[in-house]
């Protein structure tokens, strides 16, 4: 065996217990809100067969899905020729398999092969880390997971109202309390495209304005007039753009200056739809409407949408959107199975994670584990422990019993930096009198008590 | 788009809703176990350097990893010459990563990179899936989960004792009450192989005997023969390979034929250890002891244990064993760490779902996640729904408004598939009254009743 200085990976990262406990505080807020709200879980493997992967992502998307040799002498099959061919060529004759890109893929291909067995509409969750070959950078890792929600199988617009409850409900639980829901519909920007002559070549129009919080209103107008779009229809853009205080209307009042400047029949439907899910949020929760936002430039990036999409921000803090998700009407056609319309969601948990962070949101009990720790002087008081131990852990207590008889300063040391909160320590003295130091490691209070009033403070 | 028909790569699973909270019943019982011991989660990556794991499982081991192709041009350092040199050459130039193929090596891993942090003794539980290229088969995946907990840095044999413990508490909680805990000590066989003349060559030795199981005494004898181990030596271990009333004996009576006929230094040692652990399981927690059993033909085929071994079976199940673990000494020497002794423990997840639901142990309430599904006939019964939907979920139970006005049998139809066990009927009767239909759907059972009764019964 090599003795090679280990290391990782770049762009993947080993979760310490601390923070695997603070991760889990947040994936089970998430799971127990789309557990509420009637959603089951899902997982897929990790690895799919290439060809339902490959195509689904555009060219981009392609380059950056790790993908898996094949086993065994993975070059029996090929030639020189294939080799010469190249990268690309070879790839084909040498992979089969590569890991999950997103959860959105997955969920499609196990929608299609299990149609006759799923009852609709179909309510899943699934969270799961998925891989991507992007270039790592702060905030931006080879391997994250995603929190997924969909229902597939509706077009009712009960289930967007849901969503934006959800989201409600998660945020608040975790604490946060300052944030926008971002609202928008497709067919509002198709109706903006219309109006400045993109009909059909919405796209363009979909990837510049999405540039908005980063470029501004002088860099989309650019990049639409360097995509061929004329000037005067350029120019008609430019009240939206620049209109920052959509962020400050409530969904309400949708934009007067889209009623006044753009109202065709796009619009319309997409205003409507907006305010029916409007109405549901105020009928079952009055409250979750007070940080919904309706925004006419958000578009988000990708391209399979067709109905109301969402997104979050935590307003001030430096950090892009939380959580985002959309209704699509034809996800399932990539593999043949038309017509299923859906409305999904996903939660960024690396980025709710620093926002945590930052605004100091994780409670303190996420951090331990072991509630109690005895100490083990000697044999004596070794053998005196071992049944308490067993009583502790019978009541429900996390506990430990110090494995070696070493200086106390060391055990002590343990317990700190494990942060265990308490110490029971166990001594000759103990032993006679049968009153336990307790010893609180937070105050430093140390009290001389029974075992069963332990138990009882304890199991609280 | 292409429309392919889809399919999952072999030896790999979807897991429906209902299998995934059947497996999450599996974790949560391990995981509670884990945590009240004093072990803290940790993750690792999905993806190793190969550097980290070749040569770690042997020339086996090495072919079944998963190696992930570089991204990019990942010919672009090749020739032609790598190329014709074959799959194994051309490997190391194409493919850096791989997937983790366990849980151990890569907490070895972690523990050498984090030497300065880890407060030792460290208990770790770590429960991930892995991945290997082995031929799928009946129970055998190529994606399937590990989960571990293991302490190093202590050679207290109070850990042997609490991973008993740990094990009777695991099968316990699952409702699995014919299990045994077979118990060796490397020291044991290493001490047989002595005596046998096979001192520093006990590894054939332990890959013969390890197979007694499936091969049989004639067949463990023939197989040492073929090693080139002489007849009369091989001869001596005749009484020990067929002694199958060691599986009856408990670890009480460290059996007679060990000490008869196979007695010096080395299995002194073993038997003086297993004793130690016995005497702690029994202080700690004596029915924890019912089912250990010594068995001094126990190998784990795993070379890098020194010390305590164990394995769980499951009586009356047509079933491999469904734990295992045991002592190393050497564990971190791999990455240039030497002497952290360890002791670990693992479950296998597969193989303990199978079991319980050949016994049918799953309880039902593992199976729902939605309690109350509201009816949905029309505008007017579903406005009326919607705060009774909110007030439910505000008392914390999983409910859903049904979001189509469709026919009350495709409803009921939805409750039943996803096995909601309560449906609220609400037409224009209920809202006149404001007492609901609340129909319990396992009786059939129908009350009318305010929602406030309904709330009450359900928060229970």
């Amino acid at each position: 065996m090599s003795k090679e200085k280990p290391s990782l990976p770049k762009g993947t990262r080993d979760f310490s217990p601390e923070v695997v406990g603070k991760r889990n505080y947040i994936f089970n807020t998430i799971k127990r809100t789309f557990r509420k709200f009637g959603f089951q879980p899902l997982e897929t493997p990790t690895m799919e067969n290439l060809s339902v992967l490959t195509g689904k992502y555009g060219d981009e998307g392609d380059q950056l899905i790790f993908k898996i040799l094949n086993s065994g002498d993975y070059l029996a099959k090929t030639t020189v020729a294939d080799y010469e061919l190249g990268s690309k060529h070879l790839l084909r004759k040498i992979s089969e398999k590569a890991l999950r890109y997103d959860l959105t893929v997955p969920f499609a291909r196990y929608v299609v092969m299990n149609r006759n067995e799923i009852t609709f509409p179909f309510k899943r969750y699934q969270i799961q880390p998925v891989w991507r070959a992007d270039r790592p950078q702060r905030g931006r890792y080879r391997e994250f997971y995603q929190c997924d929600a969909d229902v597939v199988g509706t077009k009712s617009l009960l289930c967007e109202a849901e969503i934006v409850l959800m989201i409600d409900e998660v945020f608040t639980s975790l604490g946060i309390t300052d944030f926008t829901i971002k609202i928008n519909h497709r067919k509002i920007l198709e109706g903006i495209a219309e109006i400045i002559g993109q009909k059909g070549r919405e796209v363009d129009f979909y990837v510049a304005i999405d540039k908005l919080d980063k470029i501004g209103v002088e860099g989309v107008k650019k990049e639409l007039l360097t995509k061929g779009i004329p000037a005067e229809e350029v120019a008609k853009l430019h009240t939206l753009l620049s209109y920052t205080d959509f962020g400050i209307e409530t969904i309400n009042a949708i934009p007067e200056i889209i009623k006044n400047q753009f109202d065709n029949q796009n619009t319309q439907i997409g205003h409507l739809e907006i305010d029916k899910v409007r109405n549901y949020v105020e009928t079952i929760n009055r409250v979750a409407l007070k940080n919904v936002k309706i925004d006419p430039t958000l578009a988000r990036g990708l391209s399979y949408y067709t109905g109301c999409i969402f997104e979050v921000k935590v307003n001030n803090v430096q950090m892009g959107s939380i959580s985002g998700g959309g209704r699509y009407d034809n996800l399932t056609g990539m593999f043949g199975l038309p017509n299923v319309s859906g409305v999904g969601i996903s939660f960024g948990v690396d980025r709710i994670y620093d926002v945590l962070e930052e605004l100091q949101l994780f409670p303190e009990s996420v951090q331990t584990s072991t509630q109690v720790l005895l100490t083990n002087f000697d044999s004596l008081s070794e053998a005196y422990a071992l049944p308490i131990l067993q009583q502790l852990r019978a009541a429900g207590i996390a506990t430990e019993l110090y494995p070696d008889q070493v200086k106390l300063a060391k055990q002590m040391t343990y317990a700190d930096q494990k942060k265990i909160p308490y110490v029971l320590l166990i001594g000759s003295e103990e032993i006679t009198s049968g009153q336990l130091k307790f010893k609180n490691m937070r105050t430093g209070e140390q009290e001389s008590l029974p075992l069963a009033e332990i138990i009882k403070r304890l199991a609280l």
